[in-house]
């Protein structure tokens, strides 16, 4: 079987944050970590178009089978929110142009995927991630918090990719009863 | 001087608009009109892609070598607008994929430049693309209005364009006298 790499991408129009994993039976193995830095450049396509060759670069150097990307677009105001979704789209568009699979998730999913709350804090995810990745945890902390972030959500696609391929899907009850005997209570 | 080539692009999920406009001595000529239908494809990632191709096309065989874009995102529910700004988002992509100047404009600003008023009917901006355009009556009756306003969007940036370099910078107060000369009154 093909190894399955999955690039995580957290998009901003300040920062972006970039994570590849590589799923080397069933462990995972960060690849790559980078955040790019969009702060110095004052033209917003300007930034749309760093954003656009960045990620067609990460994807030329690692060809990642599928990708992850944050929607991350509330609690902003209206005019940040289109300009982080239009640095979504454009991260979109190169992954689709290379023909890559695109999966969304919400900060909130990503969080419950690596801890089982939604809720969690940077520091607790920060910890999974290590504790998952089997990462030295210093190695985290020299990285700034964003491309940790993308990190996050590469690895939350491939628990959920992992999760819906165990819900094994039944064709009917008796496929069911069949697959799962030991589950019958016989009365 | 080398020919001045506008796309412009009326961003949507369900109809997406392409309007090609040439300019050859101040005159505006249209060279393409379509639009891209998006309905048939349910799935958002696939119109995503299609709308990046479709983009990459026409500007691989008409070459423009500017883009303008519609910024339409208000009064829709959040979901709508995160997909449209999305599709946005990817066209601006291809653009800048192709080296392409990228140019927004609110719905506001192209209907205040083709009719001078902010709030015309599609109808009033139909009426001034044909007279602008030199364009038979029927010619636009038969294409659907989306790719109307991808074509209203690229006249829009021509106007506007050819405002910003009529409005000549002047360095200091006597280069703007120097040049307006008969503008002075002498007492």
């Amino acid at each position: 079987m093909q190894d399955l790499i999955i690039l995580g991408i957290d998009p901003g129009t300040i920062v972006m944050g970039f994570g590849l994993i590589k799923i080397i039976k069933n462990n995972i193995e960060l690849i790559y970590l980078d955040q790019l830095l969009l702060k110095k450049y004052s033209n917003h396509h300007l930034k749309l178009k760093i954003i656009f060759e960045k990620t067609i670069n990460i994807i030329d150097i690692y060809h990642p089978n599928e990708l992850a990307i944050e929607s991350n677009f509330m609690g902003k105001n209206v005019q940040s929110m289109i300009k982080i979704i239009q640095a979504q789209g454009v991260a979109i568009a190169a992954g689709l142009y290379k023909n890559i699979i695109i999966n969304e998730y919400s900060p909130r999913k990503i969080k419950m995927a690596i801890t089982g709350n939604g809720n969690a804090s940077k520091e607790q995810i920060s910890k999974m991630l290590k504790t998952l990745l089997n990462i030295n945890s210093n190695f985290l902390k020299k990285k700034k918090i964003d491309s940790t972030d993308g990190l996050a959500t590469a690895v939350c696609h491939y628990l959920n990719r992992k999760n819906i391929t165990n819900n094994k899907k039944y064709k009917n009850w008796n496929s069911f009863v069949k697959q799962n005997i030991n589950r019958i209570i016989l009365k």
